[in-house]
């Protein structure tokens, strides 16, 4: 426990949440309610109103609703003066504009916006974009359920995309690759450069293993996800870094430094 | 050292290696001269007379030369009464089936050819095929360095074979997958109905994942292979049991057992 | 599906289960409830009177119930001509010894008792034996939750003990080790001359690792369990094939052949 | 290849070895002959005067020489206003300040003492530290061939060192375990707080595995060394950056942001 948690613990930051019946929802709360330095006062999905946060003296409300209703709960949050994380999915650039533009006239009101709460996949980014200028071969291999529609994965994909770019900045050229005589995809899918492979298993959860390698030696960053609950410690992480980060913050990156 | 070992150890095997100065048989030379129980009598190579072999006294003949020779090698071994493991490729069902015909006129003699000594790569062929008829899920990911010109390698699409086979023996429908949206490649080459990705990068060597997966479990049956040496204790092993073996063995894996 | 599966999926095996309100049986009963060959007709817990599994037509009966009523739910299905599926612990040589005394009285009867359904750890724990003595090295590395009380787990001590007499029977030596300067527990714990190394970490389920080595190569035998339903592929591979074993039959391993 | 390195490629940064017959010593100037951007000047092994270099007109020497003539061979660098990138061990802090004093009277002149050239591991140690502070489970898995003398290896006690600084300053608690029940040694050994386990197989080369986990989810960094030529990149890495760097610059970590 940290110097400022066990600071605040003698009076437990007051934290409602919009969704609260919803498969991520009902997780919020029950990590919420475990947290001795936080306390449940709201718990709000459709058909209640957003009152309940306020009346109940909610300081940070967490919103795991849906793409069509979040605008107008941030919207009020911010005129409310109550903080907001938000892991709601849909933010385009445009609509984090709006967001920067409802703030301005808030300056004290902080809002946490992340596309992906789990501390181990934004880890993994950050260290694959960092170690992408030391090697000269990269690939990923992200593994999932068998029920999983698309290939690869968007955590892949984007995790791709970040190498790509620390590659390019890095003045790097092609990975080296010798292959002549291929079987159509055993080589995987090229995303900017960078071959991702995407496996499909029973049994699995939610894997990605991005490997690099240079002469004599490889480094492997691995993330391993086992079930939902493994975004609340970065919820959890964003509660309680909000009401001192006053403004629009995108992304878990900056919160982990 | 096997009860076996020791006995025989009193009295050393007498060993001649064909194809002494290439690049494997340098190797099976400096490992039948580390080993007790044998004593390397003989070091033939081109230009040399077979008949070196048969004066030195050897029993057993080790044989990694080239395709256009090795026949012509063989040959004369069975003649001979010299037993002979041949790790040289090239072997067709047609070649295989002469050496049966010359092995039908010398009972005593025995053979071992083999197209890969490595026992680790054996051994995870041998458990990938035994666990297949027993998860719905499987796929193969080789990892090579990337001097290599084919993808995937020849261990790999075998072993893909050997697990289509056994699936199918066992009733086994298609491996389950949801895949809608795909980046071309990413799910990696079908060979037979089973995926394989294959990974290069530079400071690998030569690896091989298979991983299986049904309801709640996944098992993973994975090999890495560092150097050369990695074949010898497979020769070595062949070296030993050939003399007890008469007849033609292909393959390492009836050894094995 | 086998082609015996789909023979018998016209007429569905009727299966009671009896422990129908623990843990497990919950999770049998669901199993059961969606296979299409089989039928669940009993659900029996506690209370509950066993005739209402005869009554119901039961042809196997699952039982995973305590060490205390087993042996008598045993005695009344082997009486009753109702095979039988033993998850339960705590069977001795003792407990196995008056099953084979009453399943000698009804020859056409079925039981079997099994400590541990996970077909991937059975399947881990067979190769790891046969690997074991083709590799000089070896070494175990058990992986699990930090809620676990004991360290080794049973599975880890039980796979060491297994190759330990693997190694002995094949005249291996000690496992090479040239460490002189440890810092105490680096090196694991030793089970019969195997050393083994038990990780406890927040986010691990049950994970174990059998890595073997020999000369430039290494062979892992990995196992990852991710929740309790991993059991039902094996509880219900029992459930079709012990109708076809009368007398009883100990371990998975048999059924996996 | 970086902006830099094109741009100083036309006029090739000469370089010098001390110690150029030693193990070390050949793998460098077979790296610094085969890169473009270098030239190797100067080859100077026991026996041979220091001054072969600085009449080559090395501008850099990379000294993997012994620890009792590598001060000597700083200080006459320094003198001759020759950079120098030392591999060599045995550096105290006593040591490092009278080599910062030296280079007090020197301003233009940059040295870099790293006891570690490998990028992957350097790269693996910080970023072990910087996740550290977000896992509340951490342990350390170091795999090595079994001649080695000590358990756990150097770097791996470092590792562990570094995370317990992290944690420390983050202000976390111990790692939870609830084992109550151990086979001595099974949960290795313990480095300030942290649980370091040292696996020993033939085979194996040099790797380590830092697993992070908090509620479900793992995070795995995982390095692997498969022979001498991997300190090479980082050698490289120093000698290009010295010339701009003046002063004494310990370990290879400041280099690579």
């Amino acid at each position: 426990m940290t110097d400022e948690q066990e600071r605040t613990s003698a009076e437990p930051v007051r934290v409602g949440v919009l969704g609260a019946r919803g498969r991520m929802g009902i997780e919020v709360c029950k990590a919420v309610d475990a947290a001795d330095d936080l306390e449940l006062v709201a718990m709000v999905d459709q058909g209640d109103g957003l009152f309940a946060a306020s009346d109940a003296g909610a300081e940070v409300v967490v919103d795991f609703t849906t793409p069509d209703v979040v605008m107008d709960n941030l919207h009020w949050c911010i005129d409310q003066g109550i903080n907001a994380v938000v892991g709601t999915t849909g933010f385009t650039e445009q609509r984090l504009d709006r967001v920067r533009g409802w703030l301005a006239r808030k300056p004290g009101v902080g809002v946490v916006i992340a596309p992906n709460f789990g501390i181990g996949a934004v880890l993994m980014m950050q260290f694959a974009a960092r170690a992408a200028r030391h090697f000269e071969s990269v690939e990923i291999i992200e593994q999932h359920h068998p029920r999983k529609l698309d290939a690869p994965s968007g955590t892949a994909t984007h995790t791709a995309r970040q190498i790509a770019r620390a590659r390019a900045e890095a003045g790097l050229g092609p990975v080296p690759d010798a292959t002549r005589d291929e079987v159509p995809g055993a080589r995987g899918a090229e995303i900017d450069g960078v071959r991702v492979h995407a496996v499909r298993a029973t049994g699995l959860v939610a894997h990605q293993e991005v490997l690099f390698g240079t002469t004599g030696e490889t480094l492997t960053i691995r993330h391993d996800s086992y079930d939902r609950a493994s975004f609340m410690p970065g919820v959890l992480l964003a509660v309680r870094a909000v009401r001192n980060r006053p403004g629009l913050t995108v992304g878990l990156d900056t919160l982990l430094d």
